[in-house]
Order: C-alpha cells, then sequence, then structure tokens
C-alpha cells in the first residue's frame, strides 16, 4: 500500500503515535515523518525504534512543535487528551493552509470542540481514535501491527472538506485498519460502555480488594481469576484521567448502570436465588456471542480469522498465568 | 515423585478431577485410579485422556459409585460444590475405615460442615481448594500441569489425625502444588474477595453493556478492555452458582464494598475531580506489587520465574487479541 501524505508529522510520539510512525515506515515509499514530544525520555523512546528491515521510525524526533510541523501534509495529534486543546491552539497559527489534521484520542466530543474553535478554516480536521489501545504505554512498547484490522473511528468536522475525508480514508486503510464513521457524541457513549467502564471496574475491584486488613493472605490466593479482573489497572493513569474528565456524563451513567447491575446480583446472593445460574449462563452466552461474531467479521473481511484462535481460553490464559505467578508458600499449624 | 496413596478414587471427572488424574498418572510409579461421573459425557472424555507417554488417565471410569470408590485409600471429591453433600452421604455408608477423604470445592465452610455430619469417625476428612482453576470445563480441557506451582488450600476437620494429614500434604506436594492451611471460613472470605468478586463483576459488566439498545455498535468498538473484562463470563455457570449458594454472607459483604468503591469514582468523574489520577496510579501500583510479589515468591521456591515472564502484558496481550477479534467494517455517511 502506498503512503497517502509525502510528509507527517505525529505530536507525541507516545505508544499510538510510535506505533502509527513504525507502520507508516513499513509502507512501500513510506511517508517522511517528523515527531514532536515534550518529553525527553519519550523522544529518546521514540527516535530508537525502527522497522524490522531497519529504517527509522521518525526521520526526525523533536521538542520543537514549529520544526516538526513544518510542511506536513498530515498532522496527527496522539497526547494524551487534554493536551490537544493546547495543541489545536499552536497549530492554529503554525500549520499551511490545506493541511489535514487528526488525532487519535479516546473521547471525540471536548476534542471536535477544540479544532472546531482553534484550527482556522483553511485546516482540515478528521478526528480520529482507532480501537488499538494497549494497557502499556510510551514508545517503547510501539508495534507497527496493532492497527492491523482494528476498527478506526472517524469524526469529522462538520466543515472538512470531502476531499479531505477521503484522503484519511486512503491513510486508515494503509495501515490495515476499517474506517468507521460516527458521531463524536455517539462515540463517546458507545467507548464509555466499552473501554473506559472496564477499565474502571478493574481499577475499583483492586481498590476494593487489595485494601482489605487481609489482603497479605488474599494475594497468596489471588491466581487467574483476579489477575484477569485486575489487569486493566495496568492502562495509563493519565490517558484514563484525561478520558474521565472528557467524558463525565457517559461515563457516569455507566458507572451507575455498572452499580445497578451489581445491586440485582447482589440481592440475588443474599438471598440463595438458585435462578443466578441463569444470570451467569446469560452472561456467557452474551460474550460468546460477541467472540464468535468478532471471528466471523474478521473472517468476512481483511484476514482470516479461525474461529479456534479466538477462543477465550487462547487469549489469557489464566491456568499458565496461575503457573507462573502462584506464589507464596507457609504452611501454618497443621494439627 | 512417588505417589501418596497407591488407589486413588476420584469422584467428578470434570477439568479438575480428570486434570488430577492426568497429574498423578505423571508419575513414577502411578496410583490407581478410578473415576466416577454420573455424566455420560464426561466419563467419554475422561476416558479418553491419556498422559504425553500414552498413559490413560483412569484405570477405570464409571457411573457407579460403589465399584468407583472400592478399596481406594484417598478419594477426592471434585463434583460442584452442592452435589458434595450427596457424596458425602453415599461415602459415609461404601468408603473403607481408615480411608482418606479430601475435596477440590471452591468453597470449603459448607462441605467441611457436611463432611463432620455425614462422614463417619474411621473416614478421614481434609478440605482441600487448589487455586488452579481455568475460565473453562470438562474433561476435554484437563491439562496435567495446573497444579504446578500452584497454591493448594487445605481444612482438616478438627478431628482428622495428624497422620492422614501429612498423608494428604505430600500427595499435595507431590503434584507439585504448596499446601496452604487454613480456616474453612478465612478461605470462603478470602476467596470472595479474590476469586468470587472478580467473576461477579466480570457477569455484571457484560450484562450492564451488553443490554445497552445501542449494543450492536458498542461491539464494533469493543476491543481488548472489553475482552479482558468480560473473559471471567466464560467461567462455569453451574460451579459460580454454587459458590455463590454456599459462601453468601461473604460474597454479599464483597458485592456490597465493591459497590461502594465505584459509588467514590462515580463521585469523582461526575464532579471532574483532577486527583481521581491518583487513585489510578495506586491502583496501577497495587497490581503491580502484586504481581512482582508472585514473582518474586515463586522464584524463592520451586521454580525461577524471571519477573519479566509475569510481565502484564505478557499475560493477555489484549493487542493482539485485538489484532484477532476487530470486526465489523461498516461505514455510514462520510460527508
Amino acid at each position: 500500500v502506498a503512503n497517502a501524505f509525502e510528509r507527517v508529522a505525529i505530536i507525541g510520539t507516545g505508544l499510538i503515535g510510535t506505533s502509527l510512525a513504525l507502520a507508516l515506515k513499513a509502507q512501500r515509499d513510506p511517508a517522511r515523518i517528523s515527531g514532536f514530544d515534550p518529553n525527553a525520555e519519550h523522544r529518546r523512546g521514540a527516535a530508537a525504534q525502527k522497522t524490522p528491515d531497519g529504517r527509522k521510525a521518525f526521520d526526525h524526533v523533536s521538542g520543537n512543535l514549529v520544526e516538526t510541523v513544518r510542511s506536513a501534509r498530515l498532522i496527527v495529534i496522539s497526547t494524551p487528551v487534554r493536551a490537544m486543546e493546547w495543541v489545536c491552539g499552536e497549530l492554529g497559527a503554525l500549520a499551511e493552509p490545506g493541511t489535514v489534521v487528526t488525532d487519535t484520542g479516546s473521547t471525540k466530543h471536548e476534542v471536535l470542540t477544540w479544532a472546531e474553535k482553534l484550527l482556522p478554516e483553511p485546516l482540515e480536521f478528521v478526528g480520529g481514535h482507532p480501537m488499538a489501545g494497549r494497557v502499556t504505554a510510551g514508545p517503547w512498547e510501539a508495534d507497527a501491527t496493532i492497527f492491523q484490522n482494528a476498527t478506526y473511528c472517524l469524526c469529522p468536522l462538520p466543515r472538512t472538506k470531502d476531499h479531505a475525508v477521503e484522503r484519511l480514508v486512503k491513510f486508515v486503510e494503509s495501515l490495515g485498519a476499517a474506517p468507521y464513521f460516527l458521531d463524536a457524541q455517539e462515540h463517546d457513549g458507545l467507548v464509555a460502555a466499552v473501554s473506559h467502564l472496564p477499565y474502571l471496574g478493574s481499577v475499583a475491584l483492586v481498590e476494593t480488594v487489595a485494601r482489605r486488613h487481609n489482603w497479605r493472605e488474599a494475594a497468596v490466593l489471588a491466581a487467574g481469576g483476579f489477575a484477569t479482573a485486575s489487569h486493566l489497572t495496568e492502562s495509563d493513569p493519565q490517558m484514563f484521567a484525561d478520558i474521565c474528565l472528557t467524558n463525565r456524563e457517559a461515563v457516569t451513567r455507566q458507572l451507575d448502570e455498572l452499580r445497578a447491575e451489581l445491586a440485582e446480583i447482589r440481592k440475588m446472593v443474599a438471598s440463595g436465588d438458585e435462578s443466578i445460574k441463569r444470570v451467569f449462563e446469560q452472561a456467557q452466552a452474551r460474550h460468546r456471542e460477541w467472540v464468535s461474531g468478532r471471528a466471523a467479521e474478521g473472517g468476512r473481511t481483511r484476514e482470516t480469522v479461525h474461529p479456534a484462535a479466538v477462543r477465550p481460553q487462547g487469549f489469557f490464559m489464566p491456568g499458565r498465568l496461575g503457573d507462573l505467578i502462584r506464589g507464596r508458600r507457609e504452611e501454618r499449624d497443621s494439627t
């Protein structure tokens, strides 16, 4: 796949920004890519990343925004969401007319508001969100393959011209991802449910369990189930703080719904209601439907994904995890 | 490791019972093992299981309990928890005096109550719970290695003789697991937090998210985070129904604590409290402490586990998972 833009500037060389640079440099006749990051460690990490055949991810990495965006035809803002307001303000003065600007933020409504207000008319803005995150952060964890077969949300501004949207679609497709257009507020409501709520549930679980007076003993018994449920707490705290602060209403509503659901389950447990088994069967069925739907759809599109490859035990292997992490040996009184 | 008992009867040839048989048959001079299951499909699955060098997991699998326990020196009850009351009642009449009886149930207080009441004095009962579960079920998923380095909880009855407890300790060690003695009620409180709550949190999340009016759209955006958070719903519904019904008080308390924690987080999100980032950092730190503690302790005991091997991203790889399951392609209006 040929590159969709000859010169690309990436603002923020973290996990997503650097993965993007690697993916672009793996293309035939790759774009020239400059990167900006205010963090020197991130700059060093990004500058050190190379494709498997030895091409550097970035032609240039700098702490100077003016230098980075000079003559770029596409600017990708890949910072934590709340930093994007500042970046949009700067780009308004710096970017050349006609430049396409996009972002990779996890919430879209506030970002679009900033872009509309701060980017002048001749800049073409399309909000973006590749559903390609990991629980890791930083340029060291970059991986060119995370965009392959990913759903890539796109939210253009009403004023953005069709030809700019079309070029960005080509760009997204060149990464192996699938463009998915939706309204910014709809996006934020959906990701509150399928992305932000899972993270907050994991945080709440760890805080509940690890603050117990007998956590030391509980930690010995914690195995695959706890490992799975606590895993998402590894995600970047800054990223999720920004998400919560820019998606308050939808996240609050989701938390309320989760609490209501837990209250239902609590009632059944407390009363010894045998029909709780049906709730468990239903959740299992819904989950299986999602997994097999994903497998089938993967098969319909770019790559053949054998359903066996997405069987849940293949994903996580809590058993083998358990084998690795089982721990503290301590015998008590055995009389 | 030589076998600790020459003849072993396993009541219930599901995942744990059949994995146990496989692990015992992999030992030098292995025990003779008979299995009982009321379910013909389970019996067939168990009878078909073999060790890597071709030994059958069970010498005999039957739907006849009398035949199965005849002349066994160790009887392992490996059924869903609530079936154990019936099994204990039967064994009271069938098992030979001096036989050691144990179970592998996920809750211990009710099981010990049944054993104390229903097993006559000359039978030696020690409750057991290997922290070696998986989200799969059935003899087809059996795996001899799940006990290696697992914490194996033991709860003897007060009247159980020391020599019987000591033999069971040898048995547990012969599996590569680490005996961990604790009181039945303490056990039930701890596993409510680290095992039952994670499962119920996952069920509640799936029920919350998949019942949305726009679940079809949300499912397209759901990726690694949702996959991780929903994964535990794959666990056996019968097993967890029995757990909830035999551990009502502790599970109810844990659900209340989780809901209180979610209410705190909700308050911070709704008010746009910037300090939510500190909560996220704290959860991440607690999780990392647990993971590295497990790694260090694994290294101190049986096997050397390099900390890098238990890095969270190694466990689950939601990124690669995402690559596999990302799905439905549907472009909307792109004006």
